[in-house]
């Protein structure tokens, strides 16, 4: 994503806490910082980062990004994060005459590559138009969910949901027809080219099917994270879930069984080892 | 799908419990027969009714299927039907010296007006080759899914259980985004446009975002009787699936509270309703 901000021509500084990895964005032409504050002189300062606690104590941490980043600067919280989180920071920045906006993304690594990313944006509308040009750089398409800055972050949490709700059913599917003997790639080849000619149910259809979940594209992990802060936000706001209880406890016992590193389909792998077949 | 056949060319006679249903067909050049066995006079009989009851009857009733279809002929069983009497089927036509094929299809009714039916196809080669002529004139591609006939039965069973998944995540990912205040539309417009680019997103995720649940274009209770036979199936194979329990315990709730009636994306009310929403 940095590097397609420099491609674009804009003037990026980067921070991160292994010095290693921001090298290559240097030799592309990307200022490095040695501290978050030295990252927070521009116009935006974009954060993008595993969790809540990383999040956290990047911007509020001493010398942070509430401490460094100028007045009416923009924040642009890209991480997949909690809706809570996302509220806080919206106060913090608002309190410190600075801007928030929730940027949160759908995509995985390869479409973070080719800025095909797809952008979810909330928070003041002119905050917003003001970073267009940075969102214009880093995906295929712009989404506005509204003010409240928390939206992006509960759209983004759903989607996620969704997703694991297609490989919770997959993975079931797939049990129970491979133990009927049916070929598990043909069934795949039949349902994709059919009523589930979607990208996701191709991608993760073809890793159920070959039980391959490693190397981790989106790690089991960061799959169990976020439907927690799915079933946090639905706490909150008064709304069972049955299905996202059911994908808690999936990821819960894929991660009991040495699933750590694997990725976030690794769940389907529970479907077919409940059957005997794995 | 009748219609259809005749269209193509091909002799066909009618036989509907209700009479009635038979009249437009006639108009476009069908015969009526009086009474089952009148129908099975040809070299292949269609059987397409509503469920396990319907077609037990038909076939193995006195004066049914069994009965009066001449040897080597094919009986062609498109209803969605239990994997147990898709066996019985064949077992019972290999005894009278007949052939039998199981060829569920999916799409919805103006996917068979259309001759736009996906066919699943499972039985001997040789029948599957003699039928395919009708396969070509009711849909837009047939899947061979191998010799044992209850197989594309199983995988039809599997394909409705995917869709009620798709149905009850949007109902709880509907429920949650607003509940938050997000638009609906604006919401499913998002991700049918990025993610979940297919039809059956589109089409339930439209329903629900509508809250248009009449006519029913596929009605609860079919919705209900096809989780049924698909654990039944899951059953017998020993492979537990917790997601088609939970959409089990859906349909029940939606059907003990007037439901019968509404299309099977009705289950998406009673998340919605969960939360004080509906």
């Amino acid at each position: 994503m940095a590097s397609n901000l420099v491609k674009a021509g804009h003037e990026v500084t980067v921070f991160n806490r292994s010095r290693e990895k921001a090298r290559t964005l240097v030799g592309q032409g990307a200022r490095a910082a040695d501290d978050i504050a030295s990252a927070c002189t521009g116009d935006a300062v974009i954060t993008m980062l595993a969790d809540d606690n990383a999040v956290d104590s990047i911007v509020f941490g001493k010398a942070g990004v509430i401490d460094s980043l100028g007045r009416n600067a923009v924040h642009v919280s890209m991480s997949t994060i909690s809706v809570a989180l996302s509220e806080r920071l919206a106060a913090a920045h608002e309190k410190a005459r600075q801007r928030y906006l929730a940027a949160p993304v759908f995509g995985r690594p390869e479409a973070a590559a080719a800025a095909k990313l797809f952008i979810l944006v909330s928070g003041a509308p002119e905050a917003a138009d003001t970073c267009a040009p940075i969102f214009a750089a880093l995906g295929q398409k712009t989404f506005r969910i509204g003010h409240r800055p928390a939206a992006a972050n509960l759209v983004k949490l759903s989607g996620n949901f969704l997703i694991a709700a297609v490989i919770e059913s997959l993975g079931e599917a797939i049990a129970l027809v491979s133990k009927a003997g049916i070929d598990k790639h043909e069934y795949m080849e039949m349902l994709t080219s059919t009523l589930f000619a979607a990208p996701v149910y191709k991608n993760y259809g073809g890793m159920i099917a070959d039980e391959k979940y490693e190397p981790a594209g989106f790690a089991a992990p960061l799959g169990q994270k976020d439907i927690r802060l799915t079933l946090a936000a639905a706490e909150a706001l008064r709304v069972p879930m049955p299905l996202a209880s059911l994908l808690r406890d999936r990821f819960l016992a894929l991660m009991a069984q040495g699933g750590e590193k694997l990725d976030w389909s690794g769940i389907a792998k529970l479907a077919a080892k409940d059957t005997g077949q794995a």
